[in-house]
């Protein structure tokens, strides 16, 4: 069964506030075995409400409207639903009285405009409001299932989980898994999943990500192989982690281009102090001689960017922290600095394990922040892949 | 003049990835005076596609499409425009040579499927891509506006940049200045502003941003003064590095909690290697030691975070990098590592400039990485001020 989400909200709309409410529903309606199919997102404008009403109802089996609930002038969207629905409004009875009953106890009054938290569509069943003032509502007309909700996170969360409750399941549950990939192109993950309908791919400097349907998942996670980092939606540096604590081995690195991106990347999992003791990120040369102790002779012969730089760089953060896992970086991300010989993009990426130096050539061509987010997660995969004792790695 | 997005990808629509895009664009609109007034996200279907483009014409006088524009199977925007807008495809038989020689120099064929990325809606104009393969295009029929762009964030960053600056200023309905503020309380900032219309506040581990009405900005840049750090939409480090240039003066950091992420800040702006030198990040206390020559003694009296070990922490960078400004921060980001004495949050953040050493203690109660990266916009704020000769930052 499909569902579509609506959002309400002026500030949403015009993205001046991230909206995150969608987000929520939708992992709660997955999670329930339901298929989103949709997120929109509109001001609070009774015509525009009404129309993207009646356009959702085009794509979906059920609808959540959430937000315009509440009391003010810009709470409009039962209104909206009403017209969109062809159904008048009408005052849920208890609602009132509670409604009344609350009002009276804080000495408030319980004005018109207040009033109308207590309205909902004719031939609607009520979903109680734990926390707050507006009733929700859900309402079906020609298999078409309308959930009204606030917009408060925790007013609609409560409510979503009771109406998807009430709902059941009718329908079966879907299973869709992630797989997290690196190293791979776009290109070629596409052509080896291209047959197994309902796949779909995401690509970023992180790599390429694979969701799959759960029924054909071992036979992906099998083609896929060793370029699946995660199929736990993880990030690269969390997978790391646990893989250094298992073994307990600590990692350091000597970063130039990706400036300190690298460690930082390290240090963004809790716990990380109990693997990752630090870095040397040596941006200029003058860095790279005083503190990694690169010599100005391979600087002047091979430059900055070079294996033999790297391969420096790494046996000076060896020596600087004796941790079982060095990585190192150095390359031109750009816009700025490149040549015909070392064109923007030219990265040395290196690794030092049981003391074995490897070092990679990659050329990359982006904006330099992509750039040198895509070398860190490459050098990140290249510890994850000697961990695993990778054969092509460290043969 | 209204302005609409519609994202596309599966996995946005179904609430599997959080889309970031939106929010970018509209960031990008509002700067241009545009009237953002939905936000649609819709599954990669070409049915889907060109029912929501036909329907979102129908709120907005322009329309950005983002994704769907490479060269895979699910990449149906391009056909799913050409429905929705009754208008044939086209090669950009500019673009169609530009991958041709492209793919030859790499010796990957240049299949059917890729050469998509060559194709336009006849009568539309090229946006050229400045980071990937597929081209975008802009199309104006009937007073309404179509932008096409891949999803891909910094191709459609750029290349929305390109669109909107050819699109010019063709109804500017608002003018509205940002003024991005640090070390100044949201509720303050609030108070100091709340009698100007059409100001409205935005709040991140970077500061407040504030958006105020060009006819009173100037009121408003003298009541914030100094806790403005931009307003200019320039993010603290590059600011920062306009003052470093300027003074022709050079930079080094001291991590431990932020982990790197300072010295990875300051290297995300181009150009940083004129005067960032690299950072010493002693996530370890025999780090700290080994590279820095933070004194055992100094560790095991007063602790790893504290102002003693934040003090020899700057004096070992000094040393080891000769930088003009040293910052430095030890602290405990969380979620572990807390005591009644030392609580999570606590941090000390150092400044090191004319021989002169400041140190500030600080506790930010935040999720660990929201904590690292307000830390890191608080140290290179000091180096702002410093620079700025800040009097109650160097009496």
């Amino acid at each position: 069964m499909n569902i579509g989400i609506l959002i309400t909200g002026t500030e949403f709309a015009t993205g001046t506030k991230q909206d995150t409410n969608s987000t929520m529903f939708a992992k709660m309606a997955f999670e329930h075995g339901l298929d989103v199919v949709f997120i929109h997102i509109c001001k609070d404008d009774e015509i525009d409400i009404t129309k993207n009403v009646q356009f959702a109802l085009e794509f979906c089996d059920i609808l959540v409207v959430s937000g315009g609930l509440g009391p003010t002038f810009d709470d409009v969207t039962r209104e909206a639903l009403s017209t969109a629905l062809d159904e008048p409004l009408v005052y849920d009875e208890d609602w009132l009285d509670f409604l009344k009953k609350d009002y009276k106890s804080r000495n408030v009054e319980l004005t018109q405009m207040r009033k109308r938290m207590a309205l909902r569509l004719s031939n609607s069943k009520p979903i109680p409001n734990k926390f707050g003032k507006a009733i929700g509502f859900f309402y079906e007309k020609n298999n078409k299932i309308v959930i009204a909700l606030p917009g408060i996170p925790q007013e609609a969360k409560s409510m979503l989980n009771y109406a998807l409750n009430a709902l059941g399941h009718r329908d079966k549950i879907r299973e869709v898994k992630l797989f997290r990939t690196f190293g791979i192109k776009e290109s070629d993950v596409s052509n080896l999943v291209k047959d197994y309908k309902g796949t779909f791919i995401n690509v970023s400097a992180c790599g390429v990500d694979v969701y799959v349907q759960d029924a054909v998942s071992d036979q992906i996670k099998s083609i896929l192989g060793k370029y699946i980092y995660s199929d736990d939606n993880l990030e690269m540096e969390e997978v790391l982690g646990k893989l250094l604590r298992e073994k307990k081995l600590t990692i350091a690195t000597a970063e130039s281009s990706t400036g300190g991106l690298i460690v930082s990347r390290l240090v963004n999992v809790a716990g990380s102090s109990d693997y990752c003791l630090g870095s040397v990120v040596s941006y200029s040369n003058q860095a790279k001689m005083d503190i990694l102790g690169v010599k100005q002779q391979t600087l002047e012969l091979y430059g900055a960017v070079s294996e033999q730089t790297a391969k420096e760089m790494l046996l000076g953060a060896k020596k600087l922290t004796n941790a079982d896992i060095v990585l190192c970086d150095t390359g031109i991300a750009g816009p700025g600095g490149g040549s015909e010989e070392k064109p923007i993009g030219l990265h040395y990426i290196g690794i030092m394990f049981k003391n074995e130096v490897k070092i990679f050539k990659e050329i990359y061509q982006g904006e330099r922040n992509y750039t040198r987010l895509y070398i860190s997660q490459y050098a990140l995969n290249l510890a994850r892949l000697a961990l695993l004792n990778d054969d092509e790695l460290f043969a």
